[in-house]
């Protein structure tokens, strides 16, 4: 998992502030677009448009992750995956994340140290550096990831674009993490393939970019449930969306899943969160990218998100602090 | 403090995510740079020459501010300017600002309302934006701000440029933080210019872009103390830095409280942190811009840092975890 993986050894606080960043740090390659990276007061990232796409995320443990039902690698991972598909989302390329890292003083500089080596792996699977950061003292681990991005000339997808009559797409898996969820709650660690979807996502960012190219009239990243976030758009669109069920393809693993759990992998695949897929509507005379699938249409305003014609029964997805 | 302030009523749990959002961007007005502002997956920010300035810094309740020595408006101004002086300090001109902000869920909206009051006050005051950020559930109160700014055409002033012969100067208040915090930890609440000044620095930005233009070599914000971070420089560059102390003029201010606690202020103004002035390194020949003012001088290699030509006794700052 982590080639460059040095024993560290001791605590955070016995390492030290600076101790810590040395080893987090120390012979990291950086793309191009990393013009000054980690070591000064700043770091400086190209834009070559004259504009930069940023997001930030922020994970706490035992609220968006568990140390128990994952692995530091895979938090990391988790935490840059978060963050660069919301980039992916407005139809940009990620360049560069920055890091605060809040931890316990008693927390092994080992896991810190895996933890970034997480980042860094999902970072350069973008293309992505990790150019600055900060690390300091809580009673709980806290991540924090800013996230930033390039448009290449191109106009950002918002999500208040999608007209009437536009096709309605995603790209991505969805319901993979919520059926990892369901497996974890309840005791199991297998299927290994969902219970590491929950654990870290994988996002094609570059189906972003490729979305704005063939012309995209607005996309979101689906961390809430699919939804939860079409009516996002829906929202800012001022326009209904209809899902048709007939559309969704639902992989065989987690219809195995549904069936061992006694519960049904579509609500999973309608209103799952953390896949990060990402959903998007298009003119109805566009050609959908590789990697695309169509899922459902644009409605009228004020139809609200439907479910083959009709509202979706139960919940449509991840209510934050209720 | 808070002109906009509309209360907000509740907890941040009862209020929920979306609604805090809400409550925290509505009708906040965004310079020129945020070309899209808080509300999608990500925001984004002018870079005009095709490159963008980035940090991050993470505040955590009880380690870096106390809100029973503090107030919410006030740590939401720090939390920012720590950041955009790291900006400055690379001769760049603060854009924006995003936010990471975790809570219990039991916090007053009207505390997180006042926090990003006091975000939105000092992001104005150095002429950026608030584009983008997180509010997530945790049992602690921890603001991670990410700062972006443009250089203007010109190469960032990095840590590492000072050499021997150059002039070292200094913009901005030294040692006022210390005495705050010497003055809080006796109990005491006064006198209000210090203890405002460690509640909330107020860094002078166009100091830094306004040395980059006079020639600046190094520079660097003072977060750790005066000898702390003059040492980074002296480590980047590879080169002594001799600070004389008849350059340095010690406040009226500083010297009463000193008296009245049975403190140096001179140490203060050498070791205190948290002031965010900046402090550069000029060629001799350089005209120093306004606010500006000569301390001392870069000394030859292997000299490390010193203080009238000699070692400073005592402690040279603040040390992360220790």
């Amino acid at each position: 998992m982590s080639p460059q993986h040095t024993p560290t050894g001791g605590t955070v606080g016995e390492v030290g502030e600076f101790g810590l960043i040395r080893a987090v740090t120390e012979g990291r390659a950086q793309p191009p677009t990393t013009l000054l990276g980690p070591g000064d007061d700043a770091a400086v990232v190209a834009a070559a448009d004259g504009r930069i796409v940023a997001s930030t995320d922020v994970l706490v443990q035992g609220v968006h992750f568990r140390l128990d039902w994952s692995t530091p690698d895979l938090v990391g991972r988790k935490a840059v995956a978060v963050n660069l598909a919301d980039i992916a989302a407005m139809g940009a390329t990620p360049t560069a994340v920055l890091v605060g890292l809040a931890c316990p003083g008693d927390t092994g500089a080992d896991v810190i140290k895996e933890l970034t080596d997480g980042m860094w792996a999902e970072a350069s699977r973008a293309g992505a550096g990790v150019v600055g950061g900060d690390v300091v003292r809580a009673d709980q681990l806290v991540v924090s990831v800013t996230a930033l991005g390039e448009l290449g000339g191109r106009p950002p997808v918002t999500r208040s674009g999608a007209r009437p009559g536009d096709i309605v797409a995603v790209n991505g898996r969805l319901g993979w993490a919520a059926a990892g969820l369901a497996v974890l709650g309840r005791g199991f660690r297998s299927p290994v393939s969902v219970v590491k979807a929950q654990r870290a996502p994988e996002p094609e960012y570059a189906a972003g970019p490729a979305a704005a190219k063939a012309g995209a009239t607005a996309m979101i990243d689906v961390s809430d449930g699919l939804l939860a976030d079409l009516g996002h758009i829906a929202e800012s669109s001022e326009v209904g969306i209809d899902v048709r069920t007939e559309r969704i393809e639902v992989h065989q693993r987690l219809v195995e899943v549904g069936k061992a759990l006694g519960a049904d992998p579509m609500a999973w695949v309608l209103t799952g969160g953390e896949d990060h897929a990402l959903a998007a509507t298009f003119p109805s005379f566009a050609d959908l990218p590789d990697g695309w699938a169509r899922i459902g249409s644009v409605t009228m305003p004020d139809s609200g998100v439907t479910v083959d014609g009709t509202a979706y029964e139960g919940g449509t997805g991840w209510q934050h602090w209720r």
